[in-house]
């Protein structure tokens, strides 16, 4: 698997996303990657390596293009937006560096994850220094409403990331203990940025909240989906192993609704299975098939389906217009995509 | 070892700082205390329990108070340095967390490291979480200059530590590159909260850069001797064991120093024990003896004078005064302890 290979075909709709995406924030977007680039530049190479190893992986940009599709649909692409978007990339790199050594994953979209090439120490502190430079740059744009959005999104995170680990620990989540962490975990940093767009654009504040809601939910229905994908998806195109998630004792939505629906007998084996340390390819092959009787995916897919449509409702706030239209699109893409 | 072999006796000096710090700003501090209690205090047990474990665990707090007496010396101890007197001790309490996990130091204080107890997992998540709070108390203080100062001073310390980590991994710290590390590291926070204590207690400009050059200077000389209790101190009172940072690769300055004076026989000896993994005690009875044979404390030691002096001379800028005095002393205490 190689790094080429994740370039492969883009779906129809990845397609069209692209070209809207590139057509109405696609100069302000690669203003942001020079912004991530400049940012990463440091006297010590540890940090620009580990940093753009990471950081210019071929991820979506998710966060910033929603950043930047907020802030022109409320009014204005303000030079500003540029650092912010800068910003709230460079704190989900950061994110994205530390679970990867929490969860010991060894890859990371299709490379070596920078645990497994650098070393945890490394990637502690350049995740560490990424977290210190998008609050400097947040406060050199100075605004107290948009600071006051991204720190109440990272103690929301930072908050749900512990709990997370406490769960996984305990050897029970339940599908409301799996929606609060994934809506403090993934949803509030998409609904901050969602929010800031809005504000930076210049929305009234029913508007913002609007942005922030649809945010919260495109959020949801992105990790859904994004767990799902550890049960089904294909390896070379999801860039790491199927079951990444199992191995690692981590039960998410698929999980959670076969444990409910299994038998009692089915109920111990999984249980007895999750426990073993170092999960067997058989093992996670006997826990997949279990998820598929139970149709844990599709279960999960439709849950993924109602946030996605809740989202989209709160777009009605707008009048219809292209930046609108993509962020409908944005939420169809996050609950339709393969990886 | 206990913790409670660690309160035994105090120096006269402690005594009389206790006194001096207890007088003059001591209900603020125990203001403080209880905001650090109140941040700590969350839904998710491990956060409150792994944070209190190290934020509760005997520091110095050595940061709120530089800032309280510099908030004092400036005009006033207003309200709000209660509030940053709770933030800088959570930044410092994160970094101390994150930095037992990248050293995988098992001891702090006497007591089993957070990575010890709760596994490096928890204590990265914990250490973000703790980031994250400080930074939102800060957008709620929401002082322009103290965020700018603070943003400064993180961007600093982290980019200080990935250098710190590139020089052990290539085995040759020169005196230079030491001293930039600690600057960057520990005295750049350090003279972040004297400036921050400067700016609440509302001190002319000068007299701003006067307290934050002083606390800068006070930060030397501090992780000077820090570095140097490693070789010397009774490791009951230091509440870890001798010789870490040796084990962890670290070179601080008594080694530096050694390693130029030393022969050549002596220069090979000491790099191939040094690059022997896990050091017995016996090597690390070797290294201390050439350390000693080369006057590599004392030579680190009147360094430390050098700054501490260097620092007490910027208090110059103000009128005596009882806070003026007890910064000196405190300067005083940063080179004459044992722990």
């Amino acid at each position: 698997m190689t790094p080429a290979s994740m370039d492969r075909a883009l779906t129809p709709l990845e397609e069209l996303l692209k070209e809207k995406v590139g057509r109405l924030v696609g100069p302000t977007l690669a203003a942001c990657e020079a912004e991530i680039d400049r940012t990463l530049a440091s006297t010590v190479p540890l940090i620009t390596e580990l940093g753009n190893h990471v950081a210019s992986a071929g991820g979506k940009r998710l966060r910033p293009i929603l950043l930047l599709l907020c802030a022109k649909l409320s009014g204005s692409l303000a030079p500003r937006s540029v650092r912010l978007g800068c910003v709230v990339e460079l704190l989900h790199t950061a994110t994205l560096i530390h679970d990867d050594v929490v969860d010991q994953a060894p890859l990371r979209r299709g490379r070596p994850s920078a645990n497994a090439r650098w070393g945890s120490d490394a990637s502690i502190l350049v995740g560490d220094h990424l977290y210190s430079k998008s609050f400097a740059l947040l406060v050199q744009d100075g605004d107290r409403a948009v600071m006051e959005t991204l720190a109440h999104a990272t103690v929301s995170m930072t908050e749900a990331e512990v709990f997370q680990l406490e769960r996984k620990r305990s050897g029970i989540t339940t599908e409301s203990d799996y929606l609060w962490i994934i809506r403090k975990k993934t949803a509030s940093f998409i609904a901050a940025c969602c929010r800031i767009g809005a504000l930076v654009g210049g929305a009234p504040p029913e508007q913002v909240d609007a942005l922030a809601a649809y945010g919260e939910n495109l959020g949801i229905a992105f990790q859904i989906v994004d767990d799902s994908l550890d049960f089904i998806a294909d390896e070379a195109r999801l860039g790491k192993a199927i079951g990444s998630d199992l191995r690692e004792g981590k039960r998410t939505l698929p999980l959670i609704v076969t444990l409910e629906r299994a038998t009692s007998e089915e109920q111990d084996r999984i249980q007895s299975l999750l426990k073993s340390p170092g999960l067997s390819d058989g093992a996670i092959g006997e826990l997949r098939a279990l998820v598929a009787r139970y149709d844990g995916v599709p279960y999960a897919a439709a849950r993924a389906m109602v946030y996605a449509k809740k989202g989209k409702a709160h777009l009605e706030n707008f009048a219809p217009r292209e930046e609108r239209e993509t962020l409908a699109l944005l939420a169809d893409y996050v609950v339709d995509r393969d990886r």
